[in-house]
């Protein structure tokens, strides 16, 4: 499996970035540092001094400029050195790689490929963590696994009947129903109605309701998911089809609860996964029983890291995909068409520099 | 060095099976789950579920039947695929290994290759765990070592008078004199007289004794020793011959101790190390030391997984055996032809069918 | 990188190997038993036996001879095998391969190359433990980096004003000017003023001094400084040149201050740092803080390992020297033309004898 490198990554929250911090990280197997600069602006460079690959993230900020603090090397913002302490010459080459970088959604988004075509359309509407109608919960978790795991995971939850049996406690019809599925240009549009059952997560007893899901998964590894409740009868009434979001149960217009979550390979075995989690406030609180969310993502967590480890030591073994995958096929699908367009858009003009190219 | 296939391995207690909770294991780098059917029978899988290679043993017990708690798709006892949520059709090839498996003498077996060979007369006579008259204490280390060298460690003894100085005390006649050793089908049997010494390994003063030990070491790795005392004398007088169980010292026919010890490759470069030791019981007690075992076994494990350091570290260098190696070589000769007799029975019909072929 | 093997490679702390106690290390990625005869001299053996690899660092000390603690085979002083328990034959090849080892200036100096060819007069004059006139602190850091990163960290000292500008606080001359250097029969010498400043590490308020520094940096890797303090002014009158020891501040002859340091590749990437550092009393006491070192030397470690790590990651990456890096091209070329000289001389009658060839 590879990835795209034409892609806004998530690397972190917006908010672990400080003035005068520098902080590393590696993603897609590539070392980066992430620091603000006196404008408090977000740039991110490769991790490793042209000199003698020490790291920038040890560095220190200066204003416009970036540090090394091995042996002094000053970089600007747009990774060229522009200071060898005792020296006077100054190489061509002496520079680091620059990424795009932004911050938005309160996350920090990193584009790992050519600089030139990095579009900031390209970043999914991840809005929600400042939502006041919502209870919002935030969680982080650091997978001893690869991204591709993680993605497949989210892309196909009829897993949450079996692995989430004594969290979200969803009914069978979770697994045995299919979801509505559709192709996007880089992702994917799933929805479906879970009909005449109580509220999932809600804690204690619940009318029955009919409930809409729905959600897109972007590249290259985005879920944003929504869900409203409808009086019994409504579904059918519809044939299944989309309803009006005005008319959701709540006497509100919007969701009754949302998830955004981001998946980042770090290395071609570790992953970071975040993750924000909004119930929609009923008076001032929420009937939504927040721990659920931990619990069921540690979870997904226990088995996606002993699934990594079988994988490990069977180099021989494939998956056998069931019908209930056909949103990880279509997903993987568009991966490919996008990773095989990138390999055939590389040319002498527009391949990043690197280094040790 | 090769592992024999078509063996009974040990995994594990068989008290630790329990209803209801699949357990998990590595045995020649295999994942395997055992679990405990309705009727309270093993039955051993290998650990990986036909679909996208989730742990089996993070599974449920149904009955007769075994669920992957990933996706829901439910196995049968046979290793076939009976139910795929929300799929009607199940393909032909939906299953896994299944591994013959048997519970005896306290110890889960399971038979690693062609199922068809599994022969339950292969599983040595390994009694001794619930013999009443006798104390017996049990034990198990976890090797960061390759099982042959644990294997090679029980097949020469001399060791003991180096190696557990401390623990064991053996006298130097155990390294200068070789003890008798002859070739069987799976195995080879030890025996030899210690002459005019206190009975090993008991507590305080002892008067001086003859004494008899033999020992059988079967493939894979199943130590069978026991031990008797006769008048000082007899073994000069029988010219150290095997002496008649019935005359030894105690007023009883058998054993004055015994040990039991299995050792089962649970990858290249690890190994399980199960064991129980009885000692006759003297009225109600024994006078033997049995702390004396586990001091004496973790001295093994220091020595043997540094000695894998050692060869890990030592890609050219091999052993030069002495002359008291002579049970080692007889053994591996055993091995390397029972390895070359499995590879060349195997056909397309005897061959064990794998997912990934 | 690779590394001379005809050199004296200091191992650890004479008083660390005491009677009775062997000890183990791994040299070069060789694993070494150093150890005391019943004269308390040392003597060094690969630390595998001959038998089957066990460590003969688990093994006892019987006067002149070492015992292979496994299966008894007995080593003279030279790592001839002299006893094999209960076989009375001993192979001509039974033997462990012997290294020159010698006791000097309170470490334990190693000649991994040509036996034939070890010559004490290479060992670097490296007095100073025992020197009453000062305060002397003693380290010891292994690193999980080659050792050949922390050579070079000795061998380019501008670092000192980035890196450890919260310890030693060098002011920007130590970056912005370069010392003299002057190449070795096997190593370099480098010597430089600092003009009109404090005098370095010293606690509290210091009149100004010009301060005359100089080092010897040794195959395979022993640093070897000291500085001393004269009036301000003297450096200009000298016009840079080295200044008369005796006329240095403080009525004493000698240095002010030294640091004797040594750099010892255990594997590929790891590396043992043992370090002294004197500082001239004033009265009874030194001014110098002496916790300043262990403060700027944790820098450096944490610097170097994540240097380290960065190369790891980035196989086509390359270093790219500054101006500053003089001593480091100098010092690895005659690490190279020794390692060549060594190839070359290598020949059927003086090759190290192993085991494995």
């Amino acid at each position: 499996m590879t990835y795209v490198h034409n892609a806004w990554y998530v690397t972190s929250w917006a908010h672990e970035i400080r003035p005068e911090h520098p902080v590393g990280a590696r993603i897609l197997n590539q070392p980066i540092v992430i620091w603000r600069n006196a404008a408090r602006e977000l740039v991110a460079f490769e991790d490793r001094c042209f000199h003698r690959l020490a790291p920038l993230s040890l560095g220190r900020c200066e204003g416009e400029s970036l540090r090394c603090m091995y042996h002094g090397l000053l970089y600007d913002r747009t990774g060229h050195v522009i200071e060898i302490p005792g020296q006077e010459r100054i190489p061509n080459n002496a520079r680091v790689r620059r990424y795009p970088v932004i911050e938005r959604y309160g996350w920090v988004w990193i584009w790992m490929g050519d600089a030139e075509q990095a579009d900031e359309r390209l970043i999914p509407p991840v809005g929600g963590s400042d939502y006041s109608d919502y209870v919002v919960a935030h969680g982080q978790l650091d997978y001893a696994a690869e991204a591709r795991l993680v993605n497949e995971n989210l892309l196909e939850l009829s897993h949450a009947v079996f692995l989430h049996s004594d969290s979200f406690r969803y009914g069978e019809t979770w697994a045995l129903d299919r979801p509505k599925i559709m192709e996007q240009e880089r992702g994917i549009f799933s929805e479906r109605w879970i009909k005449n059952q109580g509220l999932l997560g809600v804690k204690g007893a619940d009318p029955s309701v009919d409930t809409y899901f729905c959600y897109e998964f972007y590249v290259p590894g985005a879920l944003l998911m929504t869900y409203r409740s409808y009086p019994v009868g409504t579904a059918d009434a519809l044939n299944g089809q989309r309803p009006d979001p005005t008319e959701a149960i709540g006497g509100f217009t919007g969701d009754e609860g949302f998830t955004r979550q981001a998946v980042t390979p770090l290395t071609d075995k570790t992953a970071r996964y975040l993750y924000i989690h909004g119930a929609r406030r009923r008076g001032g609180e929420t009937v939504y029983d927040m721990t659920v969310i931990d619990k069921a993502f540690a979870e997904d967590k226990v088995m996606i890291e002993a699934q990594q480890r079988n994988i490990d030591t069977s180099p021989g073994a494939r998956f056998v995909p069931t019908s209930a995958d056909r949103g990880i096929v279509l997903f993987n699908r568009i991966v490919d068409r996008l990773v095989r367009a990138e390999a055939s858009r590389v040319s002498e003009a527009s391949a990043p520099h690197r280094i040790e190219d």
